[in-house]
């Protein structure tokens, strides 16, 4: 008889990463699946990028200066730190442990080097890649931004080809042609991982079991 | 550049195994789910025990001498067969492999051995376990069904027992405690399966960047 007590008495959270060129739609998806996807914390990234517009700071980034950055890196306070079209960018890491230790599940919205880097030290986190429908319609959509000049948007772009060849490193690719059935996707995929025979707490039936009720 | 090619020209079909102890709902789960998977075919299983008055013959199952069951378990057209409380039951192996040749994904619904034999011969088959929300539930569906005698039903508990010391060979675990959430999760497992890098076409998008477009 396998013994599942020491797997399932405490479960610890799932850590979820979503990720994609830039510009590709990220967190127009996962703002819509979000109130579909139950109990699950967003983390905000931090990032020495200068705010736009329709961004509020602690919501969508913790917007700080370079010098504030550097010292969390130095400090050992990020999960995963890389530099994004001249930024840094980075995860808090205390705060993403504290989540999945009191079994909370977690959703970062990171780039792809930052994803892969936190796949090294997590190898249980589940990689999704959100990939445009077509190359042409990612610049379309880098264009409509229409937040920076011609010189950023060729240089996103240079980035997304390279970052779509690491797709293979991922558990999961949904192609983003329509937010609603992207969306779709992400729920499912989030429910599924949930649905993993180790994350679940079978140990009442169990116990019947070996009591012979 | 990762070179997609060779993965993505021809999507070979899912298999998916819907399997767990006698009487826990797999046929009212997978029936529920089944409008929901896109396009997915159910393979019917042959078996030489008597058909039920409410069972159809070539839809529930191929009902099948055992003289026959033999003959075809000897001419190797058995994908998997085994004996499961007294009687044979196998699942057509032709119909299968050409289902999933021809790209078209295929849910079985078998009993656990049978579900542990197929994985041996195709690992990248999918298990889900369906599991009863109790031991007790389990026994009051048995006996509810009331085909069979007490000793029957005892004999399928015990199964049951040793079914469940094999959940962790499974890829999924879903706890049937109401059917349109056992549904829910077990459509949920099967978009997310679709979702993994290699079954995906993205050769298109691909060849659009090598072109540089």
């Amino acid at each position: 008889m396998t013994d599942f007590s020491v797997d399932t008495v405490h479960r610890q959270g799932i850590l979820f990463i979503l990720s994609g060129p830039s510009g590709v739609g990220k967190d127009t998806v996962l703002s819509h699946a979000l109130p579909h996807l139950g109990t699950i914390r967003r983390s905000v990234s931090a990032t020495t990028r200068p705010q736009r517009p329709d961004e509020r700071d602690g919501m969508d980034y913790f917007f700080v200066s370079t010098e504030a950055f550097v010292r969390m890196m130095e400090g050992g306070e990020l999960l995963e730190h890389a530099p994004v079209h001249g930024y840094l960018y980075g995860t808090p890491r205390t705060w993403v442990l504290e989540q999945l230790h009191a079994g909370a599940d977690v959703v970062l919205e990171i780039d792809v080097q930052g994803a892969v880097q936190v796949k090294t030290n997590f190898p249980e986190a589940i990689l999704i890649f959100l990939a445009p429908p077509s190359w042409r319609e990612l610049a379309r959509r880098l264009r409509e931004r229409n937040t920076e000049g011609e010189a950023s948007i060729k240089r996103r772009l240079e980035n997304a080809r390279q970052e779509l060849a690491r797709v293979d490193q991922y558990e999961y690719l949904i192609i983003n042609d329509r937010v609603e059935e992207a969306s779709a996707r992400l729920q499912a995929i989030v429910t599924a991982e949930r649905c993993r025979p180790f994350r679940q707490d079978i140990s009442g039936l169990v116990e019947e079991i070996v009591n012979g009720n």
